[in-house]
């Protein structure tokens, strides 16, 4: 009802703002004004559309919390909510008119470049009309290219420019799933995420491309339209995963934390891994299209060597960023003033994404690591307001953008001018999605429990196959480019698997969790024991063995990269003991004292360990091999 | 250096850039995207450009505080930064070449409306030429009317779009104003207030349009540009103040609050009677060019109905909205969801700003008002952790856009293609704002001071009078419309005057200080007592009553809203005591006890008032006139 009623305001304002300035006409200036101001209320109206979504999906999702209703995550409500209000403009929303007007280049235009102008300058040939052309100069900047003139009606009601999704919606999303990694839980599972998300995700991605292309070619009507690449792309960003409803219930009935981190750490990971691939692909067909590539298993390789290089590149700017501000606030005293500390941590934090996506590679996945910098380092040596002001931001800042963006896909299936309804693909696409999905779960699972100590289970195996919603990263990459047919028709696939993903998947969480005897109501100490007390079908050898496996259950690479992160990196970026005077070999003892603050030497480690996340540590320190000398020498300093 | 060393990166990574380009040359539709990427990647440079502004600000007044030292604000900081910036950027880096064409309709055209279109289509005729022309069809949006041909470049460089400053960079600082207000000195102060910004700046508006009017037709290049009513906008736009660097200094040193409250009341409310007036004037032009409004006298008053009908509407709407918002956060128990609760907090305030601008009405004026009845009513209902979380998040933003907008004002002095340097005007400005500010300030200091009891004394006067610093208000209005050169003229000597007077004024506020011997240290509790301490000239004979007045250094005004907002108010929209139930009617009880939560009936009164905002309210309670009862019926509660 109340939807309606929104949208009834919506339709007067719109009707009463039209005559208003229909009624008022004269001179081209005021008109000119008069339209400027329309254009500016009409965007107005747009984004207070998706505000009054968002606020209404706000409220009923309190409702829901409340009557502790868990069928419904609040991104899931928000495509409804989208969806019922897209379909009310798109069938009764009045069409704002665009008048539009085909050119040609002036006689003596001396243009002969094969790019398209930047910018037209629109002159009226002076010819007696009536009423007369206007004697004057018109500016217009460039916007696309026109494929299909039947079809482009410029409706572009209830939408934004998709790079919004990219430079404003996604970086807060991503670097807050960073910020907020348990990275406890996280590195401890490092080999089995590392491989789900990287090899998993193209191996994913490839076979869905492979059975799409398969499947186009027995489909008469699309063959032509669609190349190996473009389903090729859309194995990519289909097999990035989105499980937030999925995580929203683990988190509320305590499921067992390793299985949170790898659904989560898996997620977070893939997110990345797709985007860098996508755009690898595209920068494939376009050398390969040119012919400059030459081969194309040279263009392969070189693809192969774009993905490798834009993701590790991008991770180690934002690793460096996360660093750099580690070190500004670690030897400034700018904690003194939280409001400019948040200020900066804020700042270098979005200049991490710009830097990246001005350096040509992936700024998502920059400020994903960037954020997990942040978390590691920085966040110990922030000021406790800034600490709590930085999380809480980000956390809203994450609310607003998933549900806006899971708003935007409701209305967007039925407001966005370039949908492409096929049933063949969305039917194969469903099918792709999924088998890909299983391609990347099992075989790896089987794989990694040939050598991992607690193996992952069945049951948990299936719980991460059904976690595979689709969701912000999907559609993103999909709206990007809209272009020719074959895009649209990807778009259209994509938005209904988010939204059938999202809505029925999503909704079956608390049923599957039953089917498959996840255990809930685990307490994080519990299950420091290799999944003890997991009901599961596969009786493991390992778990007799209980406390004693301990050292046995974290990834040998975390472990390398714990003991490194513990004795250099963490007492050279923050105030955490030891310090690098008793971690460093005695000749580098210069350097280590200016790197080591007075804060540092005489705090009171326990009481300060309290107060940072040193207890999201991957590694419980005394398993280290100083542990026995750091702890006499911290008795040392305190002795006197 | 720093800066220095950062152009330097950003003027390698252009000319990288471009040189990859060039060598990459082949089919169009490379080229097109590898241009959309190339522009990407210049919106990431223009966007981090300012990321690294914010940041050396940020650092630089850290330092700077650190060392105690006030000559210089942070937003003095950020202009001179950005103008740094921006002379390198005008100077030293490269430029992007801009490809343009002109075009004319296609013969067969049947266009014949007085308005430009909306979209061009741009088609390449058939003709033999060495590239061959692309056989496409390119589409183009209306951007802006070209009046001096020769002048225009379109070489955007690191600009932004004017309408950002309005939709997105104000609204949370205007938000924050209205949210961090010291209600209790504010309403205490209300009529010397509303007297300085209402009556004040439309004084000031006036004079100064009417002596720049009278200096411009002294000047004979400049006569024939600019009617009465470009220099009456100009004063409506110059006779907004913004003292940020002077209330940090006040703030700092505990200058008297009553000042302070003066100080920013009269500079929150003077932004918004600016943007009312500016825009009441363009209406009142439009309808006088066009010649629909008949006389002009007629159009005056419809001007002034304007005026008065767009500020009290823009005003209800926000109060309307920031009741909403109460109403919603006392009677849902959505405070259980602090995360919910602080969503919808900012969602309900920054729909109130987009309802307003969708609604032809302020924006700015809705969303200060909504700000003032959030912290007055909403905050009190919130959960502790969204108070602080909302808090934190406004301050933050508030820094950010602040930083931005004096940074860009920096920068835009040197990259901003349509300044217009005209010494003649750029003087009478200077002369215009200075004399605008006084005869706001002086005379109706005087009059203020006939009926007023604690007087405002001279010294305050002259503060008031310095601190009329220009800044992010009048630099937005300025830059909204650059097209004809009397505007560019305003654009131009506004940015000077804001970078003058926040430096020059700013710079010299602790001087003033000591010069006009005004009172610095003073506590909250001990100026109760009406400006006790003040060291001032003038010996008032009221000093003597000492404590004794304090009933009477209440506006009337004050008093009967104050007394409505405790008994009415209040009790509705929060869970404050009194009730509903005590102060309406017996006959309203039934609809009484519906409006009444469990919550404000059961809760401890005085334990409560420590963690809302009541003690910012502007009457103390024991001075209404059921006070007694009140505290009766608290007892009642508690004695069982």
């Amino acid at each position: 009802m109340a939807v309606v009623g929104v949208m009834r305001i919506f339709v007067f304002f719109l009707t009463f703002y039209i005559s208003l300035y229909c009624a008022n006409s004269a001179a081209t200036d005021i008109e000119l004004d008069a339209k400027a101001q329309f254009t500016h209320r009409i965007d107005s109206l747009n984004l207070l559309l998706y505000t009054f979504l968002l606020i209404l999906t706000v409220l009923t999702i309190w409702l829901f919390k409340h009557r502790r209703f868990r069928f419904l995550h609040e991104t899931g409500l928000a495509v409804i909510y989208g969806l019922i209000v897209g379909a009310l403009i798109r069938y009764a929303g009045s069409k704002t008119p665009v008048l539009h007007m085909s050119v040609t280049p002036e006689k003596d235009s001396k243009y002969n470049l094969s790019l398209p102008p930047d910018t037209l300058w629109l002159r009226f040939p002076n010819r007696g009309s009536n009423p007369p052309l206007p004697n004057k100069t018109y500016a217009y900047a460039f916007r696309e290219e026109i494929v299909d003139i039947e079809d482009n009606e410029m409706d572009l009601k209830a939408t934004f420019d998709p790079e919004i999704f990219f430079n404003i919606i996604l970086p807060p999303i991503i670097f807050h799933a960073g910020y907020s990694l348990k990275r406890k839980y996280f590195f401890r599972n490092l080999g089995a995420i590392l491989t789900y998300a990287l090899i998993g995700t193209t191996i994913s991605s490839f076979v869905v491309g492979a059975l799409m292309y398969g499947f186009i070619h027995q489909m008469p009507n699309l063959k032509g339209s669609f190349t190996f690449l473009d389903t090729l792309y859309f194995g990519a960003l289909i097999s990035s995963t989105d499980p937030l409803t999925i995580l929203a219930i683990f988190n509320d009935l305590h499921v067992d934390v390793n299985l949170y981190a790898l659904v989560f750490g898996e997620s977070v990971l893939n997110d990345a891994v797709a985007i860098v691939l996508s755009g690898s692909i595209q920068n494939y067909g376009e050398r390969y299209q040119s012919g400059t590539g030459g081969f194309e298993t040279q263009a392969f390789f070189r693809a192969l060597g774009d993905f490798f290089g834009i993701f590790t590149l991008s991770l180690l700017i934002g690793a460096l960023m996360g660093c750099i501000t580690a070190i500004l606030t670690k030897f400034t005293h700018v904690r003194d003033f939280p409001l400019l500390e948040s200020a900066l941590f804020v700042l270098m934090s979005y200049s991490t994404f710009l830097i990246a996506e001005a350096s040509e590679l992936t700024g998502v996945v920059a400020v994903l690591f960037c954020g997990i910098c942040q978390a590691h380092y920085t966040y110990n040596n922030l000021s406790a307001d800034s600490r709590s002001r930085t999380k809480k931001l980000f956390e809203l800042l994450n609310f607003l953008a998933e549900n806006f963006i899971f708003s935007y896909i409701g209305v967007s299936m039925f407001t966005f001018p370039k949908h492409h309804f096929d049933p063949g693909f969305i039917f194969a696409g469903f099918f792709c999605a999924m088998l890909g999905r299983a391609v990347n779960i099992y075989p790896l699972s089987f794989l990694l429990n040939l050598g991992r100590k607690p193996k992952i289970p069945l049951n948990f195996q299936h719980m991460l196959f059904f976690a595979g919603l689709r969701g912000a990263m999907s559609f993103a990459l999909a709206i990007r480019n809209t272009v020719s047919d074959a895009r649209q028709a990807m778009l259209t696939t994509t938005s209904l698997i988010v939204i059938v993903t999202v809505i029925v998947q999503g909704g079956a969480t608390m049923q599957l969790l039953t089917w498959f005897k996840i255990p809930v109501g685990v307490e994080e100490e519990v299950e420091m024991l290799p999944y003890a007390g997991v009901r599961s079908e596969m009786a493991e050898p390992s778990r007799e063995s209980g406390g004693g496996s301990r050292l046995n259950d974290k990834a040998w690479l975390a472990r390398i990269w714990a003991d490194f992160d513990v004795k250099y990196m963490k007492p050279f970026l923050t105030h955490a003991r030891p310090t690098l005077l008793e971690t460093l070999p005695v000749c580098c003892n210069p350097i280590a004292r200016i790197l080591t603050t007075t804060e540092q030497m005489t705090q009171d480690n326990r009481s300060r360990s309290q107060l940072d996340s040193d207890s999201d540590l991957c590694i419980e320190e005394n398993e280290l091999s100083y542990g026995d000398q750091r702890r006499t020498s911290v008795q040392r300093v305190r002795t006197p």
